[in-house]
């Protein structure tokens, strides 16, 4: 199945002419999911071909202006629509009346479901073929990192050995399944003829933070891993005082969780340009690039086995 | 003083490509004052190389999404540049709250003033050198025309004719403000020497609204007429359900109220290009054009006298 990272809007706090600000879609398969949702999204999703999809999902890292504020008027053309279908909106504490009074004030009645899941500190969602998580980070009181991780795809089954043990094929099946089956007393166990379980895509997105220690296990190996770098080096001070992140230290969780692949993203709009940002990253970080609105990343499947430390669940 | 109309966002409901929701700036001079502020204003207005200035002023027709979306962002942006003055904004009943909430429930914290002003059927603002009037409509139960109107030039002073009557120098002054002056017992009426005073320019937008009887003399020999035009002829039936205004319908008014030029904006999604909705007005009347995004009109002061029937204050 397909994945794709769609960034729709890459700017901290204030759109610029060539930046909106926050908004990620991670397209997996037919389904997009929303990560962030700041003023303008549905716009740069109608630019970006996508638009407002029927099948999506939304999730809101935490309450600020430029990462929610784009939801409403979602809502509103989700009405225009007539959409028919629930939405799932998964968000911190707050979010369910940020909305609830909003719609009243503003006539929007949707006559969809809203079902509104909140995140918490090592909430896990099972999503079916893929979990999403939350920890709580460090930039407000009700703000988290996001991951999205694929469940593990089985191993491949040998059906040659199978067939040289003897092993009828009507116990194949329990066999793909991991299951060791035993026939006129004989033991057959499933690893010998299943390589072990795939390991599925894992992406972690920071939010807005300050770089917390929790984060290197939390994007551990991570496929990609989409860090806020509002700042370059020289605007440490700034960082701090605001709870962001300058891109050095976002390079240094990148190398210290190993991950494939770091994207900055959420640039001051000081940044006309941020390979200013990407230079400070790349020294300690080579595999680092910068978000640009309507960039479109594929996400490979990995062909890697799954490893007992390969940390699923946080 | 110059002054220019600047669309920022042109479409009813859901932004295109091409086109945002719903905003209108009036600069005079020196001052911006924005007409409904859809999602995404702020940033149309970076574009247009407008910016969010200190010296603005904000007019909410109505409390529906797609004119009032993008003010809480750009309250959020205008905390992010630090502004220190005052904010005026004139609109409907539970803008406050509309505000209040969300400012509280997101953390914006304004170190300036936010003046709310109602509007209501009827409301006149004084505001210097020009007065905002506002109408109900028929939209929404607290919906608004409004119109921008200059209060009158005084008319041209005569100085050969003064001089030829001998009036002394000290007394023009008088003369010019309108006053009648008694020298050695014979009277020198004002009016003698001074033509009578210009007229200002009149501006008027519909919002979002049904064609209204009250709206022909709202808009008198308004220099330009913005009147929304949500539909062609052929869904006047959708028009009726939803309380908007097509494109011969406005065309009809403006006729009726014998305004220089008419503006048609607010178009439906479904029309990629206006242009059927401009040949449907235009058999009915003629000076009519379609807005666009970022298209600037400059509006010229008039020539023309005021006229005892010129329709100030309403």
């Amino acid at each position: 199945m397909s994945m794709e990272i769609l960034f729709l809007g890459t700017s901290a706090g204030i759109p610029t002419k060539k930046r909106n600000v926050s908004s990620i879609v991670i397209r997996r398969g037919g389904e997009y999911l929303f990560i962030d949702v700041g003023e303008g999204t549905q716009r740069q999703a109608v630019k970006a071909g996508i638009g407002i999809r029927r099948n999506m999902k939304i999730i809101i890292s935490h309450l600020h202006g430029d990462h929610v504020l784009g939801l409403i008027p979602m809502l509103q053309t989700l009405c225009l629509f007539k959409r028919d279908i629930p939405l799932d909106i998964y968000g911190p504490r707050g979010i369910k009346q940020f909305l609830n009074i909003n719609m009243s004030l503003l006539d929007i009645e949707p006559e969809f479901m809203i079902n509104i899941h909140y995140l918490s500190d090592g909430s896990i969602y099972d999503m079916g073929e893929y979990t999403l998580h939350a920890i709580k980070n460090e930039h407000c009181k009700y703000s988290y990192s996001i991951a999205i991780v694929e469940k593990p795809r089985p191993g491949k089954f040998n059906p040659e050995k199978a067939s040289k043990d003897r092993i009828p094929v009507e116990y194949w099946g329990r066999l793909k399944k991991g299951e060791d089956i035993e026939i006129n007393g004989k033991i057959y166990y499933a690893k010998n003829y299943v390589s072990p379980p795939y390991r599925g895509r894992k992406i972690v997105i920071s939010g807005d933070t300050r770089p917390f220690r929790k984060m290197i296990k939390f994007s551990k190996e991570a496929d990609v891993l989409i860090h806020e770098a509002t700042f370059a080096n020289d605007k440490i001070d700034r960082s701090i005082e605001t709870k962001h992140t300058t891109a050095i230290e976002a390079a240094k969780i990148a190398k210290a969780a190993n991950v494939k692949v770091l994207i900055l993203t959420h640039f001051s709009a000081r940044y006309e340009d941020a390979s200013i940002l990407v230079e400070e990253a790349r020294k300690i970080f080579p595999a680092v690039f910068a978000a640009e609105d309507f960039m479109r990343i594929e996400v490979p499947l990995p062909k890697k086995h799954l490893e007992s430390s390969y940390p699923h669940g946080y």
